[in-house]
């Protein structure tokens, strides 16, 4: 036979009690959980030991680096779950923990009141709380200890019947809780939890190329020229003005209009392709404007209310200065020559790629593109979108994303990764706040449906902040080229309803859609042409767009993609979706929905009926609502759950209601 | 600005390669997964990197405590998942992991195949090929090396055309493998996998009071009496003879017949009283015959393919020895004396708890507890049902089981705890190979569905096995209670289909049920008297469980819970599933199936349609299979998905059928 008392005693030191399935978490803790500064967190665990003993929880948090855990006390729901919600109060990573304990006395308590209500003789009961107590002190705090002795020595000296009510007075509870007594305390792992600030998951973006706001197809746009534009892009209800690369453009492999090869001397390029003698990913191209111009853009953004984005991308023009200088950051051919960059199908002749793991590229390169980012950071850009992450090395993003974020805590990174769903997941896991997604492709009910379920319900509900672009350089969706007017309406409502992140690329508010034939592409791209463009033109969408985004700045169930429900309207091409806001006292009660209809049928008038989700605010099915169209302003009742709607694309082809209980109207 | 290029030195040695979502595990790895030898374990895995370059993964495992992993290649699935299988060779503890890596020479084949097959002068490509071989020889074992340095010298010598043929051909391939090149390799943390025999997923369990074998209601049965009995249990089919407790029985609070606190001098007690003067739970009970006796009856068991289970009943009489040899493994009251246990309702007047973190317990008790366990496997004794595991602290069974399935690997645990299903799962995370259920309260289809698919889909799937129990010295489940012999038959039809595991406590053969008036218990429970019957008496339902014992021996199909399948039977009252068995070739092709009607209805007679799965064996609505009816042993030919169903509870309340596809049929 073995023999291993030393195991044994190592063994009775494990956790006595379980936690389990604590939530939120992203596998398992190796990644953080993704939330933004004013949210409450729910977290939820299954905690419970052997026995029949009472347990007690709480969950602890603090900000990264910091000694002292902040606490809220766990509520014990069914079937061994419980939870407890906290807000934390600053921005950056924080770390959060389940705590759980027998509390002795409660279990105390509860047997000494049941034995008390069934008449029996508690005596011996009595002297044994007197004990607990006696322990209880003996690992308390001085005072709290004091505080117990006195009721101690004063309860001995009672009658039975005296002595439980002083062992079951709210004094004696309160000193014992002073005394810290918490046996077989349990914490779980800590997980990490990072707080970003509130843009990270609700914003608007706009996207233009500052080289085409000259206004004069002659004339190369300029930072100067941006900063004209602003109060129009804000006034439009935008928060993010996100541009391509402004950084020095190559000449080697220079591309020509409509991505063709052989372009001429005074053809702009791809400001995809970064880097010339200018400089690179530090430089700005020389006519867009001076650093100095660059800042008072900066500046003048603020003052309208926006802020700029700028565009990571991690790529060379072969002329860029780190070939020379730093060849080892790069894969060379045998011949002397490199591979141009490829995203299959897409041919990208006039850049070159970096090589994470090239013979000198680390650390200097990581290091290198760590400080491009720092550099912008340090004047005053904290929101990069970043170029095809994910055909860059995971390991990169994860150390360089935590590293900026260490010194800018308010810095935002959004991938534009289009690729798998599964290297989608892990970009945002190893740190970016916001992701784009499949939605540009999604246009019919059953798919979209499916896709907003799987984003809201499953595991990314905790890391994946979905942004909702409408369309950009790179795609001009087949929906768009042949929908009309009435498309455009109809993507801008889904975007802006269905998630807390959307952005259009200009162009898109005076629907343009002439696409490069048989392509997804737009023609004459302004990735490789100035374009001038009369935003003022007939059938433009910008007051719809106005209103939409002003709905979404006055309505909090629009600042995320979570808590979408959708609902029955008998009609296969009208997506009926509701965004709830609940009460703040955590009862569960609803206390206004925005609710939306779109017609995702650009061409035909639909009359479909819908049941009004009279339900979800406790009515009966021949109850009454208030609705406020929040699009045209009028106020009506609904009566009734069941009830028919109108949509014509030639008018609007979307409502945006709120429903608010009667009760609640004034 | 931050400068932190050794923190970017070490962020670039983090896997470059993705592994995530391996299944099967329990609670991210924190426990082993379960299964039994000779049953393959398939491994799945998300696998992915960035970029596009070919991966290969491979599961690797391993007997704990052993150096080398055993591997097999992971497939590609769909959507960046990988699979593969593969089948422990031992019993006892494993560990298994996925590794991945960069296949630099497959991408270089894929890639140089694609550019030739287009037509492209690839000359330079052959070059990087030989850089790559030289790169992959260098870091090769001598003999690959010398082997690619040859395929070097040679294809560097040939012109293009028939470089390509070099490179791409199956000997460079081979000596490319030999090499061991594997760039990027990246292992996944080590998952445990408990390797059980057969018998801890399949067995038929059969449980007696040794004390009532006499058949003589004046003399106390021995372990002699029982070795007369075992041909008959083992003609019956069953593989496990399990008996309460056999210990010396106290006589302090002795019980009375039905549970009453008056016993008279020549009452026998409850088993469960342990301990007396003639020791404790390494005794045996005098009147159940000498040590000898008892080996005798193991071996006569084991002659008989019946092994013995033990009940390891942690719990002792007042008069056990450790209460004065071991004070300190008790907790005391200030009177001296001692509460006695409860499981609430129930109330235990004779027994006592020990107190795992009792003064003196750790490692005390602790050992002593393991060494009873150790000292009854060392008499040939691997299995125990242990009694109220939930009550005591679950550190304990870890260490306990760990201890002792390192000495008796072929040791099997079943949990006797009924209470909330996160206890009950969390004890077979800890080690139990085996749980009672809630299947003895499951009596509607609904209900047993529900459960059923709980158990067979989700997480539990991977580590707990449920033992269904039709009864049990402390369960006259009330639905036996009044359901006549239809009933009996009802409950054993499914214990013995849906489980792998399946129990009774003698008197269910006979249709015993009648209760201590209003409870769920036995009048005249055997747990406190000795009770004589007459196995042959009229109604009994031997025939029908042997059968039903025959038909689980010969299907591997029924030999676990998982894999069952519910199918569309038109009658609330009748519960039909199948369970399939699947051809060995791991193409999913199902050889034959079990299918099984149960009437839960025992008093009415059910004409019902249902649906012949026809499409699990890819046959068309109007497709004919052959049926084997299993209870009743003749054939016949079912054609076309629609049928109807006879089951009268006056003959036989449920069929087992066994369907195979007719072209599979001599």
């Amino acid at each position: 036979m073995t023999d291993a008392p030393l195991d044994a005693i190592e063994a009775a030191r494990r956790p006595r009690i379980a936690i389990e399935a604590v939530s939120p978490t992203v596998d398992g803790g190796r990644f953080p959980v993704k939330t933004v500064i004013g949210r409450a967190i729910v977290v939820e665990a299954d905690v419970f030991a052997d026995g029949h003993e009472v347990l007690r929880a709480e969950v602890v948090w603090r900000p990264r680096g910091e000694g002292d855990w902040r606490r809220a006390p766990m509520a014990e729901l069914p079937n061994d779950r419980w939870r407890a919600a906290f807000t934390p109060e600053a921005i950056g990573r924080h770390e959060f923990a389940v705590e759980a304990w027998w509390d002795d006395f409660g279990t105390f308590r509860r047997d000494l009141t049941k034995k008390r209500e069934a008449g029996l003789d508690v005596a011996l009961e009595t002297d044994e709380g007197l004990i607990l107590l006696e322990e209880i002190a003996s690992t308390a705090p001085q005072q709290a200890a004091k505080a117990l002795a006195d009721i101690i020595l004063a309860t001995r000296a009672l009658g039975v019947s005296d002595r439980v009510a002083a062992l079951l007075s709210p004094e004696t509870h309160a000193a014992v809780e002073a005394a810290g007594h918490r046996a077989f305390l349990t914490r779980s792992a800590a997980y990490g939890l990072e707080v970003d600030r509130v843009q990270a998951a609700f914003a608007s973006w706009y996207e233009l190329f500052p080289r085409s706001e000259s206004g004069d197809p002659t004339r190369h746009g300029t930072f100067r020229d941006v900063i004209r534009r602003l109060p129009q892009i804000r006034d439009m209800g935008f928060d993010v003005l996100y541009f391509p690369p402004i950084h020095p453009i190559g000449k080697t492999n220079r591309k020509g209009p409509n991505n063709t090869l052989t372009p001429g001397p005074n053809d702009v390029g791809s400001p995809y392709a970064i880097g010339s003698p200018d400089g690179g990913h530090d430089a700005l191209h020389p006519e867009l404007g001076s650093l100095e111009d660059f800042r008072a853009l900066v500046a003048a953004a603020a003052d309208n209310g926006l802020e700029i984005a700028l565009d990571f991308a991690i790529q060379c023009s072969p002329d860029h200065p780190w070939l020379k200088e730093n060849p080892g950051w790069f894969k060379w051919r045998p011949d002397g020559s490199m591979k141009y960059a490829e995203n299959p199908p897409k041919k990208y002749q006039d850049i070159v790629n970096v090589d994470f793991y090239g013979p000198d590229a680390v650390p200097g390169l990581w290091v290198a593109l760590r400080d491009v980012v720092l550099f912008w950071a340090s004047e005053g850009v904290k929101t990069f979108r970043v170029d095809n992450p994910h055909t860059k090395a995971f390991p990169f993003w994860e150390w360089m994303i935590e590293e900026v974020k260490l010194e800018h805590p308010d810095a935002i990174f959004l991938s534009e990764a289009f690729t798998r769903p599964k290297v989608m997941y892990r970009l945002a896991k190893l740190g970016y706040s916001q992701s784009y997604t499949y939605f540009t492709w999604r246009n019919h009910k059953a798919e979209i449906t499916e896709y907003l379920t799987e984003l809201t319900t499953t595991a990314p509900k905790d890391f994946f902040r979905p942004h909702f672009f409408v369309n950009t350089p790179d795609i001009n969706p087949y929906f768009l080229q042949t929908s009309g007017r009435a498309g455009f309406l109809i993507r801008a409502a889904l975007a802006t309803t269905l998630s807390g992140l959307w952005g259009m690329y200009n162009g898109f508010e005076i629907c343009e859609s002439a696409p490069l034939p048989g392509k997804e592409e737009y023609l004459d791209s302004e990735k490789y042409e100035i374009r001038i463009r009369n935003w003022a033109q007939a059938g433009n969408i910008i007051p719809e767009i106005t209103r939409l985004n002003r709905i979404r700045k006055e309505n909090p169930a629009l600042h995320s993609h979570l808590g979408v429900r959708f609902y029955n309207c008998f009609d296969d091409h009208v997506l009926y979706y509701g965004k709830p806001r609940f009460a703040e006292d955590g009862s569960g009660r609803i206390e206004d929905m925005v609710l939306v209809f779109v017609n995702l049928d650009p061409f035909t008038v639909k009359n479909a009926p819908y049941e009004v989700p009279l339900w979800e605010f406790g009515l009966p099915d021949h109850g009454a609502i208030a609705v406020e169209d929040l699009m045209r302003g009028n106020r009506f009742t609904l009566t009734g759950k069941e009830q028919w709607i109108h949509l014509n694309p030639n008018e609007l082809p979307f409502h945006v209601w709120r429903l608010t209980n009667l009760s609640g109207v004034a």
